[in-house]
């Protein structure tokens, strides 16, 4: 049996997890896998509630759980900042997922907005917990017109060490050939020399994996100019999450980006990259492929690998088919998509 | 008469700016424009043979010129870093050319890597001397298991009040109506809250002008969907740094970028952003088109708006005349395109 908690969240995040869950309960008629789901409120409508974002107790229960499945969060009537904050960052540093695995992979070539591109499939590994994201900085004299403003970029060793590891981990793991390190060596001369030191000895262990390297300026250029040539990335956190949104994008948007936030030793959770787009919640729009390449991520996590392949492949089949949402050039409503996908894994 | 400092500097820098001076030249025939050329040795070669990098008494030099024309440094024979600090970092600090102004420009639909764009026309103000560029930072425990690795973005009212209302006072001037700013506030909750609060205090002294917000990860995707809505973009030094390279690609690559780095009181440094590209170096077939547009902008920034356009509108005929090097899809040689570029010129 395994555990899986469930935080659907606001607005579309609902609507896209009501569809992904579809899919594995159809997984689990198809194969002997078997799932225990157990839904979490948290989110803006249960903080506007309760005045609660995501209590200590519900992060103590998710330890026992073998995956999280989370939707997307946000509102309008919510301050920026506070559920980014209170949740999502606050179950990265809590639960240590200290890998934000994200998965650049064009499905079809009609997707990518990009000219003559038909074959995109690289993985980007972002350090997850430190770096820009430590929360460190303050302000001296602060609304004067003599304001210092400092934020903190905070690397570890331990924590860029289990990193690139997990990048070189990974790429043998998935018979992958290649892992590029993205950084900016040449101006942070502190932070991101620690990045190419390790970077180098943590490859030496590694002699069957290429490496490579690039800027993080000139890998922006990269990935619009030859994004095949990538196959593992790693980065640190702020970089990471720039290119990785950059990756969407190249690939066909957010509406089909999945994402990973891992501890390989303790409960991961995996998240659908958009957000809860309240433009478009409630109408039955929302596009549900990315929630549920999402699932497919986390049964490839789970050790599942042949039923994350199957949902991968019912996903392309239902591209290729153009039963999808708008957003993609299709008619389907946010159910329908999921219910193609679904009769897709009934065939394949 | 106006006295131009002039950098070749490094591999193809020296044939694309002569090439940039073969243009001036011809413009100072067209109009009554004088330009005194002063030449400068400084770069790789000047490095290895003497040990100097930028000597403080050419700063001070500098401070006398109207402009300074910069081509490419960097040389495989030099340490990676010796040359960006010394020279290009150093000439940024000591003449505090706090704007690195780059224009994002499509001037002809083919270059686009982007499918189905044709018109995309943004300007970046890019805060250009602090933020993670302020070189500040150190080490703990260097070199062993517990080491730490911090580098600081530091930000001031000063610094980013001027950059902010150089962009508002840019779009003022150019006649573009919306400035948006590019920051990751929601996670740098020091350093990008005073970036935030700045925007608004500026922004609400220039009424005519709209404005709009997109966090980093956003902008980079969004430049990709919709490049077009974009006009004047301000935003902080890193992140200028990247997405002025991403704004380089979606229009064509770095044979065509050209950037400012400009002190509105003192001596501004024009360059193409492209640089020495030692591997192409020597055989006549770089790409001069970066540096002819480049020396357009120096001409804009003198106040020679009639001359800038005209040299703008004599490339754009270059390129829609497939007149251009190999990298554009061309077959013609260095010098072969800045004939053109005059040709164009004379019956412009
Ligand atoms: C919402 C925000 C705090 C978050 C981040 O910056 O990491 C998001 O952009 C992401 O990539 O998951
Ligand atoms: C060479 C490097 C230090 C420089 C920078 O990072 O600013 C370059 O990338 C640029 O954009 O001019």
């Amino acid at each position: 049996m395994i555990k899986i908690a469930v935080i659907p969240g606001d607005g579309i995040g609902k609507e896209v997890v009501a569809e992904g869950l579809k899919v594995l309960r159809k997984i689990e008629e198809l194969s002997n896998v078997k799932f225990d789901f157990q839904e979490y409120p948290f989110g803006a409508e249960h903080y506007l509630k309760t005045g609660e974002t995501l209590p200590d107790w519900a992060l103590e229960e998710f330890r026992h759980f073998d995956a999280i499945y989370f939707g997307a969060i946000g509102d309008p009537r919510v301050k920026p900042g506070i559920l980014e904050h209170g949740i999502l960052l606050k179950l990265r540093f809590s639960l240590d997922l200290y890998v934000n695995l994200r998965p650049v992979k064009l499905y079809h070539p009609k997707l990518t907005p990009l000219k003559g591109k038909e074959k995109i499939d690289m993985v980007f590994i972002r350090e997850n917990t430190e770096g820009l994201y430590a929360g460190a900085g303050g302000f001296l004299r602060k609304g004067t017109p003599h304001e210092v403003a400092i934020q903190e970029m905070i690397n570890t060793r331990f924590g860029v060490e289990r990193t690139i590891r997990f990048a070189f981990e990974y790429a043998k793991t998935k018979g992958r050939k290649k892992v590029t390190l993205v950084d900016k060596a040449n101006v942070l001369t502190y932070a991101h020399d620690l990045w190419q030191r390790v970077f180098k000895e943590v490859a030496s262990e590694y002699q069957e994996i290429e490496t490579d390297h690039y800027y993080v300026d000139a890998m922006a250029m990269k990935m619009i100019r030859s994004p095949e040539i990538f196959e593992v990335v790693v980065t640190p956190n702020m970089f990471g999450d720039i290119l990785t949104d950059l990756g969407a994008e190249i690939v066909g948007g957010l509406g089909l980006a999945a994402s990973g936030n891992i501890n390989p030793r303790g409960v991961s959770m995996f998240e659908p990259v958009h957000g809860s787009a309240p433009d478009i919640a409630g109408k039955g729009i929302a596009n549900p492929l990315a929630a549920i390449l999402t699932a497919a991520l986390m049964l490839e996590h789970l050790g599942l690998d042949r039923e994350a392949s199957l949902v991968e492949k019912a996903v392309a089949k239902t591209i290729e088919e153009n039963k999808v949402t708008p957003d993609l050039g299709g008619e389907l409503k946010t159910s329908e998509v999921g219910n193609e996908v679904v009769k897709n894994l009934e065939v394949l």
